[in-house]
């Protein structure tokens, strides 16, 4: 069934040379280790797990998986929520854990090389010191590796941008064992195609990136947050729209449900009513401009019938609400252990948000399911959250799912703002894109011939046409 | 010698009926129209030139070159600096000056919906009524379809990003008429490969773009000018160092050389003295805001020994500042009617800017040519601009470029930072890529087999292997 071939002790003894017999398991134990992320797919076994250590290895590990059709999936922290990691047809999973290194740091550039393997809160709190941070926030510790590959963003990307905007350089290896580099540590170039961004988000199935040279932001002086509740949705959208017109250049800007907001109150000790409300935070050099971004904030809402503003440049307070908003599903888990969750990742244009969250609501009632929602309202991103009981009750969620992304792309969305493709959504990929669709697989074919890097990821069939 | 075949009677009559007769011509005025830009690099004819007025128009003219392996190149306002417009082996210029309707405007979602051909100033106009931009500024009136190609920039790149960050989607037409959309107007996508950055900076020789939506900003409240003048370049590069560290999001960070400061200051009365400078823009929301970050750049040039240092708010005198920097190159051009001129365009990590002036300086030197330095010093973008006055000192000017470029790239920066490839930088992109350049080979011969599209631009041989 499978058009590749199993990793034979050959293979194994081929592998232990180049990685070394240390960087290489077959048991069960690690197997299991590396099967499954933290979407809803069954995990799957690798027939093996090698972890390189250099660049140079992941290179001639690709090169023996393309020689002998083994595919190849590479994990980081195995964070995904859309089964990147999951090695559908067995293979190698090509673990990037032990490539953890900060290889240079550029402060006057502000940039920094790393190794794939390195999680971004371990990186971020290495450079802390330097008084400079990577932005994205996918959330969980994801590796930089995995946030390159899925382009991760997060709740600062309305300000900082997605992963894709903050990645110069990166060294890739191919599926034929070539090393090359993509890219420039210049902010600026113009010279020849962007491989660079053909790269990030490609999931692993056109390369392995091995090294990434990452753009830092210095960390703000001062930040502030607002928290503004509104008696229904329709103004609470209006506001976002405004605030990012006013030129106040937020930083956040995230919505939650009514019902969720009751959740964050109770658990969490968050000054909210029963409303939709909005969660947003500004960064400024000077107090003086917090305290008038502040200001404008409040008039914007009051305007449009905000019911109750909270604002606070309280380092505390602030740290408090955004907890509170980065384990909204953890919170929503622990509430309501009857239920799993099946996380949803749509985004539309902001003028469509009102509709996307009106057919999400309708959606639910009529499946008659639980669910909340959440979402970077200002960027159009929505995580319809929405819960099942029993298998019945799961395929209804999947409806649902299904129903929310072809709502989203008939507004001019899309089927994942920020969780990739995966397993989960390549059935959507056509419907979004059409006869691009053929040119991904060309460009697929033309990297990969033997499909061996990531099978069953973001194209329907493991092996190009 | 040429790979290709002529333009025949017949695929003439064929142009004709696709985009009707009076969209094409033959006549060498038109030709001639259209057989140079504003770099160096003599004319070229093409053997006829065409003027579709819809995207199938263009698709179509692609398919019937394909067929008959005729070459295409598109033309948009002729602006270019490195001959991309020139159509290298004859063929068909493909213009897109009768396509310049603006499709759609999404306010609230800040975007605008174009055809290629609109000249970004002529787009600006139009938006200013409602209160937005599109903020990248190369200078001369470029179409939106050349800056796309050519993924240009400017002066507020710094701030708003290059080309390729202002744009969401955009309709291309393939080398074999298929038509097809790239990218999302949902502001967050991780739904499969970016094609839309690939095809951003390909010049034209991947496909054509035939309808792009932008990302539009908001028409900042207040803006606010710095002009800072240093006893030396390397304590002004140590500024602007500290100004992009201090969290003060500058809008335009621009480095002028002493002899520019002085004819600035006599042509254009700026109030400068003969020394390195550098110019700045802020934007805010609020007078205070503005006032506030004046005081801190004010503090930072003061701690690198500025000499002297302007800050103003009136909108008059910050114009006058701009529109001084937006044509220094013409003001030099007056102020040496003796030379032509040769624009580099490398750029480099800002903390190698000092290096690369100071080998800028030690080529002009050198080579006794007369030179002056302008760039975006926030970006590490640097145009050394080399005088000659005949065939030998042009040599010579040609020979200081490719040192520069050489040493740019030595650096750890690019060959362009904002021009583009086209012809000019041809010979340097291996130098920058190494092995990645095979897989924009691989890439181009994957797109466009028969090489029809902007032959001579970016590769060095007009067809794919």
């Amino acid at each position: 069934m499978t058009p590749f071939s199993p990793v034979t002790p050959a293979v194994l003894q081929q592998l232990e040379e180049i990685v070394g017999a240390g960087n290489v398991s077959v048991t069960e134990a690690d197997r299991r280790l590396h099967a499954q992320d933290m979407s809803r797919f069954a995990p799957r076994l690798a027939e093996v797990v090698v972890w390189p250590e250099t660049a140079v290895q992941i290179a001639a590990v690709l090169a023996l998986a393309n020689e002998h059709h083994i595919p190849v999936t590479p994990w980081g922290a195995g964070s995904s929520l859309e089964g990147h990691p999951i090695p559908w047809f067995g293979g190698i999973s090509l673990s990037t854990e032990r490539m953890t290194a900060v290889l240079a740091l550029h402060t006057d550039d502000f940039q920094v090389t790393v190794q794939p393997g390195i999680g971004y809160k371990d990186l971020n709190a290495h450079l802390a010191r330097y008084g400079l941070f990577f932005p994205p926030d996918p959330g969980a510790n994801a590796t930089i590796g995995g946030m390159l590959a899925n382009n991760a963003a997060g709740i600062r990307t309305v300000k900082y941008g997605a992963t894709k905007d903050n990645v110069l350089r990166m060294e890739v290896a191919l599926a034929d064992g070539r090393l090359i580099h993509v890219g420039s540590r210049s902010i600026k170039q113009s010279a020849g195609y962007d491989l660079l961004h053909l790269f990030v988000g490609s999931e692993g199935t056109l390369g392995v990136v091995t090294e990434a040279t990452l753009k830092l932001t210095p960390i703000p002086e001062l930040m502030s947050a607002v928290m503004a509740s509104f008696p229904a949705i329709g103004p609470a959208i209006d506001a976002v729209v405004a605030v990012r017109g006013s030129g106040l250049d937020v930083a956040a800007l995230e919505f939650v449900d009514a019902q969720t907001a009751v959740l964050l109150a109770r658990e969490n000790g968050l000054d909210l009513p029963a409303q939709p409300t909005l969660l947003m935070e500004f960064h400024a050099a000077h107090a003086e401009t917090i305290h008038l971004g502040l200001e404008t904030v409040h008039e914007i809402c009051a305007e449009f019938g905000a019911t109750r503003i909270h604002t606070t440049a309280d380092p505390t307070e602030r740290q408090r609400l955004w907890n509170a908003r980065h384990h909204t599903y953890e919170t929503w888990v622990r509430a309501r252990p009857d239920v799993q969750w099946l996380v949803t990742d749509v985004a539309v244009p902001i003028s469509a948000y009102p509709q996307l969250i009106a057919r999400a609501e309708g959606l639910l009632a009529a499946h008659d399911l639980a669910g909340f929602m959440i979402g970077h309202a200002g960027d159009g991103n929505m995580h319809v959250t929405v819960g099942f009981r029993n298998e019945e009750e799961e395929v209804q969620a999947n409806e649902v799912n299904k129903e929310l992304v072809l709502k989203a792309i008939a507004l001019g969305g899309t089927c994942t703002g920020e969780h990739g493709v995966g397993v989960g959504k390549v059935p959507y990929l056509r419907q979004e894109h059409g006869a691009a669709m053929d040119v991904m697989r060309s460009l697929k074919h033309t990297l990969d011939p033997n499909g061996i890097l990531n099978p069953g990821k973001v194209f329907e069939t493991a092996v190009s046409p």
